[in-house]
């Protein structure tokens, strides 16, 4: 039978995907640390739940950007798909149309923007941005997700370097280096006219060094902010600082992020940093979340401590290894059930007031 | 040589008990991390204990709603109990009785009222209400009980919906859609009546319909106070703004659970949450817990965290699978035996005195 | 090799004591958190050791009711040592002799006040009163430690009835029954003469009925009191209140201690029921500490918490099955040496100092 | 491939070192409880990081008494590197070397302080002292040091006496005892004077003698100040007490340190230590810390709560083990490439940007 919870999920996938690139998924950076209270501070948080609360008339919808979504979920934008299956993100976009979830497409993905938007034009998408050095790369990625009807930018802010990611290195595996993630970049004219020469070496090669990117500043946010007019979202939030310098610099939403403890080992997990955050943000623009979501208590739990909706990463990309679009079709359909139950059962009727629900430690 | 404590019975129980059915017996929702802190979280509690008190006159009596009981313990509502043994109900009002420990049968129980009320007439029993949809079946349960001799009525009210639970969904097991707990359903005339026809199918789905009750709210509540004479207590209380709502309600009793951790993953345990409680209700009506009662110890702590008396569940539902009655009379004995040694070693030659004693975080 | 450290010795006293015994020796109340506690509780604390401190007259010498002693440890009371070793007391007597440590003989110890005197007649010895339902039994055990040169009569205050044992309930054990710890009655002139018939099943019967005193309270102390020259020490005391009545009762000196978690299960580790304790007491009387003392730096911390001298238990029974009187005075020898190291490396020349070593969580 | 990370290092080393010397490596005091937190108390701590801030001018380097080196990291001194690898110290300083890593030779090397020196002569090179109770053993160590260039003399003020350190205990092995260790003894004109006979029993005999020192104190700190040019630190400080002594003596410099867990069990570790002593220190004299430095994220939380730079014991032991100079090249490798990551990914520019970084328990 599919399985039903992560681990299972994990195991299952395990045995499907390749070693090295099934390691690259499932991984941590450095010891793990962060990776592991990723979840685990999810289960120091305890819910007081109330009753007699009249929930029949439930709704889990949420607003994000002027747009209602049924569920309080979103896709977390995942590089290289094709790691675990080969209908990548084509088998993503259509799953979560179907159950009308936006999906964050990476910039590293197997598929182009174009390509993508293709495969599901009317749902909801939004644009992951990795920053380039050469600027004009960045603007023009952004001007292409625009123009296919994206609906928002999400700039990455944890990753202007690779992570320390033990097992890669023990594997000797780097996806970008053997050609995984290129799509957005060999169609893109800007990227194209860059090069010296377009043969697959100087691709990559481009590719490595426009993203590696350690000199990224607010002021390239600002420059961002011009040149598109969709809403841009920041990912990778973890210092209420931080959150306080995106609202000053018009950033529109923040996603409070540990990149599922890929980037940087001995960091806080988003949910411990949350309430910090949510209380500088104030409700001034949109919150969200990721980075260890598991199960419905994981969404109550955020939206308590002041998300307004959360993130999926690595379920869905197992559900995906496991049956391309069905896959993570029947992982949307398991979490959105064990989410509305848990809403339901925590005493909130909706989203406002999953976020009035009681937490203790 | 029948097993002493809990770990061992569920051990034991495991291998008597058919694999689906003891997996519904054993599980909790979710993630089962409430399950765990059900147990764990009293272990974070010690008892400071007093000597030199002669404690030769202990007395470990209860009163509830006028009537004295000798142990400071109840049996929790079970549904459902041929899954564990053929006797169900009947074995276990009989080990209560000889015990005279009050029995709390199951709306969805595997005999009816009039069955278990016949097997043991003069025994305490109380009956635990899971709300129909149809009110009206509801309060028919409510008088057939109060005339069947039962002195209480118990209201769950965690459980509008099924909780998510994975264990179950995994052994496609659902005991009501096999027809287990019928019962009191097919005995009842007001649900016959409401049925269009009633073969089991119909009467399947009818139970179905009837039990996700996710509008329940305190007008139910109200309207139930006045449909009958005895007293009602709610079960499932965890926060303690419904505390205070039910005694506002005029409910003479409350139970703090978390229903053995089946319901809702995540949620506080009900040792965390009674305190809280306690001290909302002050006194004014009775107090009791369940979930994760294991040990006299526990029964020690629970009481010097303000409750009156506590409830076991399936300890003696795997004392039931393991021996019948005799089964649950052994749990029980033990269980009696370690509570009076807990208590007099606690140096609390009473309930009141217990409910003096000191605890250490 | 003779085993270093506690858990090594265990293991090894695992395959010389017979099953049923060695259950009855290591095992702990309840589910035993008790006993696990007694030893995770002090790795919850460290030291903050000084340094440059000139430790080279380092004396670890304590005095206690004016006598001085070389280590700041004394034997523990343990009833029937012959289910270790053939020798019993008199081998660890002799042992704790060529130490100089002092030795606490159970009321039901293997060998009688007498015998144990004779073999080691000039060592410093005290008397661990289990209290008698006749009274004149206790008074007359203790004039005849006091004849024999016993120097301190210790009343366990914890065991007025015996814990909730299971693993001797497992082994159907109860070395009482079985006539093991019976020497101190039947050289009893009061105890035999209250005897009706002094065939064995009376005298154990007998024995049985005495040892069980619920009613023990603080006139029977007043009363011993005045019955002995003795210092009178209490044995068990864990609640500060009852530290407070002891010192108003004329007591001489306190022992913390939970018996070794084999009481009562889910009581506070007596590490952690130290310091509100020693701030009661405020140095009036000498107070001791046992229970989950295994290692030097443990002897550091209960010092640094009040304590003016610390107890070991098991680890000398455990020595005493390995070698006799030999095996446990290997234990000691190298108890001592680590104490010694211990309190050096903390930087505390002398015991006064080692009370004033910093801790921290 | 060679291994990456700590416990990979550790089960390789324990494959090419025999049996008693790796347990004399990689063993701590007692029971191990200081060992074991020394790497779990980092655990506790997280990072709270900071993007967008452009850490493209990423510098690592730090000053030390008016020297700079390109990492925040040192070598701890640590003795008798023979039982790891045959070129011992003289693999360790040329890998040093080439990292421009300061390397700290301890008073039991394999090899001389003379030889040490000539095999790098050029490299940053400091001198630990342990105390001999022949002072002039001590000053005419240090002289040599002086003369052979080194930079700095690092006092050892926790090893007055060797740790309870039973791994060494049941494996009855002693390295002095075996002759390891004596380079600096043999080669000294003072200490060899002193001997009544040179043959090796009493050289192992003096050194014996003389490296047991519980005496020292202040007075020697003082004195050793005086014949003394070179920069004096103290190592083994963890009580903020000792670290005011420290500067009130003109001390230089502070390792916080607990001796990698080796000679007192049950002792804080030095990141709990940590914070208390700057406070103390204030900025005034370098602080250094090591003892459970495994990760670049150490690093971080380590500089964050106020050290200047670490040191690394265990780890280059290690590869030295695994592969002499080439082994503990390989070491350093990673760890300087994690450790640039790490501070970067924590969005800090430099070391002083790293003390400011956020941690949150
Ligand atoms: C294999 C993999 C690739 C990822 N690639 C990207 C990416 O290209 N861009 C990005 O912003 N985040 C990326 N992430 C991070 C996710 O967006 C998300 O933050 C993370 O997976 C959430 O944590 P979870 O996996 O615990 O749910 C990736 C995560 C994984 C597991
Ligand atoms: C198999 C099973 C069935 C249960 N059925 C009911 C039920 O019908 N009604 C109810 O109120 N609680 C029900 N409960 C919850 C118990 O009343 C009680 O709250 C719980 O078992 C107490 O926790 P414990 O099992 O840890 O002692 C059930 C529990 C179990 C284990
Ligand atoms: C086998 C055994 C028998 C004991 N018998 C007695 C006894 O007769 N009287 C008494 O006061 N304490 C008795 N104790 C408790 C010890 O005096 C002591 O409190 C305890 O062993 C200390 O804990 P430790 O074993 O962890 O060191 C006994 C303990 C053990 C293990
Ligand atoms: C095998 C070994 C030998 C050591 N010898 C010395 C020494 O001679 N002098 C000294 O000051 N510290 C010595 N140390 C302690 C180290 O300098 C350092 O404090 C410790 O190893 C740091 O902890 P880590 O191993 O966890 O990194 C030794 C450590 C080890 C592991």
């Amino acid at each position: 039978a599919f399985p039903l919870n992560f681990s299972d999920l994990e195991s299952a996938a395990s045995k499907v995907i390749p070693k090295a690139a099934f390691g690259y998924i499932r991984s941590g950076a450095g010891g793990e640390e962060t990776l592991r209270i990723n979840t685990t501070d999810f289960n120091k948080l305890s819910i007081v739940p109330r009753y007699l609360n009249d929930v029949s008339a439930a709704d889990t919808s949420i607003e994000l950007f002027g747009r209602t979504y049924p569920q309080p979920f979103l896709l977390s934008p995942v590089g290289m798909l094709k790691l675990a299956h080969e209908d990548a993100e084509l088998a993503v976009v259509k799953a979560a149309a179907s159950h009308q979830v936006p999906f964050i497409q990476s910039t590293v993905s197997s598929f182009s923007i174009e390509e993508v938007s293709k495969a599901s034009p009317g749902s909801s998408k939004w644009f992951q941005l990795y920053w380039s050095n050469n600027e004009n790369i960045s603007y023009s990625m952004v001007n292409r997700a625009e123009e296919a009807g994206y609906e928002a930018i999400v700039l990455t802010v944890d990753t202007i370097m690779l992570g320390w990611r033990e097992e890669d290195i023990r594997n000797s595996f780097s996806p970008l280096k053997e050609g995984y993630g290129k799509a957005n970049y060999i169609n893109d004219k800007v990227f194209l006219n860059s090069l010296p020469s377009q043969d697959d070496d100087s691709v990559i090669q481009a590719i490595l060094t426009n993203i590696f990117h350690p000199a990224l500043n607010w002021k390239h946010v600002e420059e961002l902010k011009k040149r598109t007019s969709l809403p841009v979202v920041i990912k990778g939030i973890l210092h209420p600082e931080d959150a306080k310098l995106a609202i000053e610099a018009g950033i529109d939403g923040i996603i409070v992020s540990n990149h599922g403890g890929r980037q940087m080992d001995g960091i806080v997990s988003s949910i411990e940093a949350l309430p910090r955050i949510a209380k500088e943000v104030n409700g001034r623009i949109p919150l969200l979340l990721d980075s260890g979501i598991r199960r419905g208590s994981d969404v109550v739990k955020a939206l308590a401590l002041g998300a307004d909706a959360v993130l999926l990463g690595r379920p869905y990309v197992y559900g995906l290894a496991l049956g391309g679009q069905e896959g993570v079709e029947k992982v949307l359909t398991n979490f959105k059930q064990e989410t509305s139950v848990s809403l339901a059962l925590s005493g909130a009727v909706n989203i406002k007031a999953a976020k009035k629900v009681t937490l203790t430690l």
